[in-house]
């Protein structure tokens, strides 16, 4: 019998179960997740993250992320906002920016001082190849936007690969937007073969604006990060935003700051909450 | 800003977050219940078991049962389990047998070695006015099976109060029982009018049943503690199952063990589990 201390923590209702496995021994091979990720038997949640030592002096922290299911995940940005906050409440650095090794390469999050925090979400792409959508035969590959069709319906989309596929709807009123049909009818369409995340945005002026996201296989969530950044950028290309300005993303559940220039990395920022302290034996 | 110890448990699978307000300050009314029972923003749980002094010598503690939404509640067979545990994991009793004032009046929770609880959940009532249910014209009103029309199907229940309103159908295979449609028709039938559980019971030999339950405003559960017990009331009334001998209820969240002797009460024996000890600011 082991016995385990941890941390809930959530950002925009994004949970997490925290592990410092620098301070206590910890393998997240042995560890029974699917059980601990139930919400009724379990501790529940969406993520396990946990903090090691690196692997390397040029770093501060490795940091890991697991599904239930036990496979490891490359990126996740609601988790790293909350990776900073636990290395920093737990005093196991003082650094405000920090090197953090993980799956998905070196990421330097930082520690605002309101508590917010920082993250870069790297270069989003957006060739058909990259991400990845099929273009009509008689649109140009690298159209700032696609029209595809939901019925006789006629949808100019902007695409965005940002870790995953986006396909952004700049639409007048989010709250009377046809999220649900279009967000279905878009997420399997024939032109997105690996099927895409499905964004309406409302742009309130150009350094706001509403968001509501078509999560793929999820349908619409309380606040998709990568939806955000994804967001932003389709905003920036059109002209529609600022660059390189924090542009405030107003999501169901909470708000983003996101701010691009072109050819530069996305820069995202929001909270990231402490629920309760734990402690488990198993 | 306070600090606040509490324990989560779950009864198969029904959860509680539960907090020893003997040796700690703490008043519900002041605690936002609804933020810590959301699952992903909070502690999560079903219900908030509350253990206090008694007001009165003759009794041993005081326990109170609250919904997310603050509203108390009278009682509830697996959080009866899990307080028992607790009270006795924690110390602040070594009695086995324990007296305990609730809203919904005085229970006697017994603790067994193997760890299992035993909680008297009260007597059955069975008169069409105290399901309440309004039988067919033609039917005697203290019949121990009824006739209930679905469709064109003619749907023979036991009915049973056990603080809540249950009809039983005993079925040759839980498996294959409609329980989705027989269990929607049912629950909202006009014979009953403030709804009903609807239990699907196979008897597999007079000790041993297999039970499904389709219960009032939730649809199908893991596991229904007054549906055990009104299954096993059932059975006994129909001479299926042995009077006064517990008969092993198999609920797809895990076993009950249940025993009646008409004109008795019912006694429901069950596991209760501690899941993690937490602290929060609030």
């Amino acid at each position: 019998m082991k016995t385990l201390r941890f941390t809930k923590m959530h950002g925009l209702g994004n949970d997490f179960m925290v592990i410092d496995a620098v301070n206590q021994a910890f393998d997240p091979k042995e560890a029974p997740l699917a059980a601990w990720a139930d919400r009724y038997r379990g501790v529940g949640f969406d993520q396990l993250l946990v903090v090691e030592k690196p692997t390397s002096d040029l770093v501060d922290f490795c940091y890991r992320i697991f599904n239930a299911d036990g496979g490891e995940v490359e990126q996740c940005g609601n988790g790293a906002r909350c990776f900073v906050r636990f290395v920093s409440d737990k005093g196991l650095t003082d650094k405000k920016e920090i090197l953090v090794e993980t799956a998905g390469g070196v990421i330097v999050p930082k520690l605002l001082e309101n508590g917010l925090v920082t993250v870069n979400m790297g270069k989003p792409r957006f060739m058909p190849s990259e991400i990845p959508f099929v273009p009509s035969s008689d649109e140009a590959a690298d159209a700032l936007v696609h029209i595809v069709l939901v019925g006789l319906e006629s949808v100019p989309v902007s695409c965005v690969n940002i870790g995953n596929p986006h396909a952004v709807i700049a639409v007048e009123d989010v709250d009377s937007a046809p999220v649900g049909r279009w967000g279905e009818a878009i997420e399997s369409h024939e032109q997105f073969p690996e099927r895409v995340n499905v964004g309406f945005m409302q742009v309130v002026d150009s350094r706001n604006i509403r968001l509501r996201v078509y999560e793929r296989g999820a349908g619409e969530t309380q606040a998709c990060g990568t939806g955000a950044c994804a967001a932003v950028v389709a905003g920036v290309r059109l002209s529609l935003l600022d660059a390189g300005e924090p542009v405030k993303v107003s999501l169901p559940g909470g708000d983003l700051f996101v701010s691009w220039q072109p050819e530069g990395e996305v820069m995202m920022t929001g909270p990231a909450e402490t629920v309760f302290e734990g402690e488990l034996q198993y």
